[in-house]
């Protein structure tokens, strides 16, 4: 059994849709970026330091507590089908993806913690959970990020704080980032006051799935980009805060849809979902979009034969590079509508 | 029990979706214009002259082997939305639903032989059957015609023919007619050119569901415009050996659309058959498309696990004043979009 089959062969745990608010927040991830001290950073070292520190992280982090008996994934031992894989899954960058040589990826059983080797920094430390789960994400990277640091020892500077490659991260080198789903602020139009108002406070929005992708489905990534100049706690805090706001503003525009066009709702829901259940062919764009409206018939309460948990999955599973392990085969994208179609159909249909 | 509820009682029979290219062809209509000798036409007919025709032609008719035993409905004593229903069943003429004192229509169960009494004609016999039963249903009228002639008396000329109100029946006084389901046709482009040709052969094509109407669904009437100069054994024919020609094209345009884009018919067959199994508001025009999808799905083997007869069920119930009488209220149309859905998800979903 291959590595990637090994890890694909456990459910990751963040697909389980539970948590708090899980009807609006599919996830809450945090990133931690750090850099052994004396080592010169990725992208100035050549290949025997990328080595050097590969060997090091990789043997400090196997042994901690946060991360267990973890999977080592070394890029150059992998195909890059099976890297962009590992992107669609949330465990690996963009940027890794193509910048792959003495980089490794660690990763726990369910996928909750992860750590990348040689990415922009020498370690991009992750964890990701289900649900408004922000605090809970936090505690768990910071007991692995004290370990670490007891191990590595971090570049580390009083005045700044944690050293890293890129300056957006200087400081703290924390990301909170949380994916939401926020159907009702789209309908309503208020989408774009709300994402205004977010990076008033300094957070980013984006489409989910991605930098600067396109919105589908009403999946909207939301981060912090400040890293210099706050604590920790207070980021954390600070996220939580916010969102907690936007949650309030989405469920009383979900409110709204029901008392205002309750009939029109409800019908677009079970068509939606009638749709997902019987159609043949399904592009990535109208497979968010119907996923988003059975979503938000979940969240009503109107579809109850569908689980959180199999629509995050699906989310997932219908990724090209997901669908194409399925067949084990490459495949274009109009063969993938079809495959992506007959995934969907089995999923809902096994209730 | 009301007239009108002991002949919903019973399904009619034409609805079976039985019979000769049943695929194609949902019915075949014929229909005899007939007057009395020695009567005035109903038009310049007085109240009295109407009730005694009405009498006459009540008292023949229910003595008639091919009514057996008839149900009686005089339009004087239904309401107006009974009307309209009777010509949602095809029944009624939409004339008769305005024009109503002292007129009747007899109809024997199963709702294959009627009989409208003082409609344009005096009578107006019809009988209507599954599939492409053109002169199965001649054979019926014929019988009805030469049993009321024996004791009626039609008006006749040995110059023209039968004597009918309107210039445009007089000679046989037949009306043959089919509705036939053409999506192959209509998506390949060729319709406009088969509807030419019809009219070339003095054929009248019409969207389904009365004159005039838009084509919905697909689905068009067929019928002959002569009835002068021909018998009516050879309109009968001509109509049959025409229909086929059409028939014929309509099966190499559904395999051609097979051979050329099975995937993309496959899913809209199926994503219309779960649009219909799941949505909450229709509108008739919708439907229409859906259920015409669905036909072609049976059709072409695609759809198993729904019976033509369904679909045809379908078609007839949820015409608006049949949605009003399931729920016996008079309703808006937004309303009847949410009952039409319920009754098509009732019974699509009952297998």
């Amino acid at each position: 059994m291959s590595v990637i089959d090994e890890l694909l062969s456990v459910p990751a745990d963040w697909l389980r849709g539970d948590g708090e608010e899980n009807e609006m927040v599919l996830s809450c991830r945090v990133r931690l970026a750090r850099n052994l001290e004396r080592k010169p950073f990725t992208h100035i070292s050549g290949a025997e330091d990328l080595r050097d520190i590969q060997g090091e992280i990789k043997e400090a982090v196997a042994g901690t507590a946060a991360m267990g008996e973890a999977l080592v994934i070394d890029m150059d031992d992998i195909l890059e089908t099976e890297r962009m894989l590992l992107a669609e899954r949330r465990l690996l960058s963009q940027e890794m993806v193509q910048k792959y040589q003495n980089r490794s990826l660690l990763v726990n059983r369910g996928e909750g913690v992860s750590v990348m080797v040689n990415e922009a920094d020498h370690l991009r430390m992750q964890v990701l959970e289900s649900g408004l789960s922000a605090r809970d994400a936090f505690r768990i990277i910071s007991a692995l990020d004290d370990e670490l640091d007891e191990h590595l020892g971090f570049a580390f500077s009083d005045r700044l704080g944690y050293l890293t490659a890129c300056t957006t991260n200087v400081g703290t080198g924390l990301r909170v980032s949380a994916m939401v789903h926020l159907p009702g602020l789209v309908h309503n139009n208020d989408i774009r006051q709300v994402i205004d108002g977010l990076r008033h406070v300094k957070l980013t929005v984006r489409g989910s799935y991605g930098e600067g992708s396109e919105v589908m489905g009403n999946f909207f990534q939301i981060s912090n980009s400040i890293t210099l100049g706050h604590t920790e706690a207070d980021t954390v805090e600070d996220m939580e805060s916010h969102l907690k706001k936007v949650l309030e503003f989405e469920k009383k525009a979900r409110e709204s849809l029901l008392r205002e066009a309750r009939s029109l709702l409800e019908d677009k829901i079970w068509r939606s979902y009638g749709i997902l259940k019987s159609a043949r062919l399904v592009s990535p764009k109208e497979a968010m979009g119907l996923i988003s409206a059975v979503r938000l018939g979940i969240g009503l309460g109107i579809v109850t034969d569908v689980a959180l948990t199999d629509l995050n999955e699906i989310l997932i599973m219908i990724q090209p590079m997901h669908l194409q392990r399925l067949h084990d085969r490459a495949m274009k994208p109009e063969e993938r509508d079809r495959i992506r179609a007959d995934f969907i159909r089995s999923k809902l249909n096994k209730q």
